[in-house]
């Protein structure tokens, strides 16, 4: 049985997330509805993340398992064929029976888009969260260092994960301006949910000075979510990479 | 009574183009709504140009006439209230009596947006042409010279147009790669009827091979609709710029 690895990116607006869900329309469906067309029957389709509603990824992973012998080429183009436009597939390859897109991944890396301009971009609406006051990025990158390590994000978690270990080591974290655009670039072993938006939703209280410069640190070791900031829309969060081991790596 | 240029910027993906229509959606048509709905009566909105469906605007402008003594910033921001998120106004001013956004106008530039990788880019599917084939934009941008000066582009022009005078004033043309992006940029004094799209689209017979290298002069030269290229899709055009005399600009 061969074990695919395939990589795809989408443009989650019209979708309820990743996973499959009854009544409502979810890029897992949809995908498995042309793995379908394509393979001739319901394969599992297994990926690396759930993603909520209107969250984007530049890459996304996912496996599936088949006996057909199909070029990885053929599998790129045979489904590209068959998907929505605002889903395409980037690359499909052999791995070993036992690799997971969750499980075996090493780390996972999100940017958060947020257009600074002052009157609103109708290009960005539905692709970075729309923020007017200012945004002093240099600034907000130096205290978001607090954030790298290994610490406990139990305070940077929604309420509705029931997740035991809330343990996470963040690689990097990285804010920067380009024109009226500010980007957060977080890599860690791995997220609680809505952690990401939470985490920027906070540098925007750093930003506005409710929260005061030095003051994060604290508010992690807190580990309460009342002291840290609101959800950030999820219309500026792209999944930008997930990455294997060695080897494995996409 | 008071003359007031305006400026917006609008995604014309959902839209028929900028000028109303019976039973479909347009800018105009949901921009006067928004008007009416500020300004108390449905006062009469003129356009710089109409625009096709799907092509967008970076900076569109347009007039209108009231008595009301309300302050420009103010009809920026109560505009922006009530328009859809696809739609923003960027700059109101007071101007003469007499100003016109189309005939007051000194020169338009457009943009057009090529999406030149292999895959399709689900992100650039209302915002791009996707095109699938080697670019040369260097060698595209010494071609597109050809274009530059006062011609009859009688043959860049679609035949569902009923203008008489078919010359123009090419004031600059220029092709330029950026990452998997290739852009077209061109301003002249005025454009026929899907002008831009047939001057891409037949740069693209050039990039094909199927327009020779020094055959573009010829081909305006015989003004015949055949021998230029294919009308380049909607999605990739941008009305980016419209220049009126010192004075009056933007």
């Amino acid at each position: 049985m061969r074990n695919l690895l395939i990589t795809i990116k989408y443009d989650g607006t019209r979708y309820h997330g990743w996973q499959v869900q009854n009544n409502a329309v979810t890029v897992q469906q949809v995908f498995q509805d042309a793995v379908e067309k394509v393979f001739g029957s319901r394969l599992d389709v297994k990926g690396c993340s759930r993603t909520d509603s209107g969250v984007h990824a530049n890459m996304y992973s996912l496996t599936l398992k088949t006996d057909m012998q199909i070029t990885c080429e053929g599998i790129v183009m045979a489904l590209n064929t068959k998907l929505p436009k605002d889903i395409a597939v980037l690359s499909c390859r052999d791995v070993d029976d036992d690799f997971h897109p969750r499980y075996s991944c090493v780390s996972k890396e999100y940017v958060y888009k947020l257009y600074n301009g002052a009157i609103r971009d109708p290009f960005c609406e539905n692709y970075a969260l729309h923020y007017r006051f200012p945004v002093d990025a240099e600034y907000l990158n130096k205290e978001a260092q607090a954030f790298v390590g290994t610490h406990d994000f139990c305070g940077f978690c929604s309420s509705k994960s029931d997740v035991e270990d809330t343990v996470r080591t963040v690689k990097s974290f990285s804010v920067w301006r380009q024109n009226d655009f500010v980007y957060f670039k977080v890599e860690a072993d791995g997220f609680l949910y809505n952690m990401v938006r939470i985490m920027v939703g906070t540098l925007l209280f750093v930003a506005q000075g409710k929260i005061k410069q030095g003051e994060l640190p604290d508010i992690i070791n807190s580990k309460d979510r009342r002291r840290a900031g609101k959800t950030a829309a999820p219309q500026g969060l792209y999944l930008n990479r997930v990455n294997y081991k060695a080897g494995d790596s996409e």
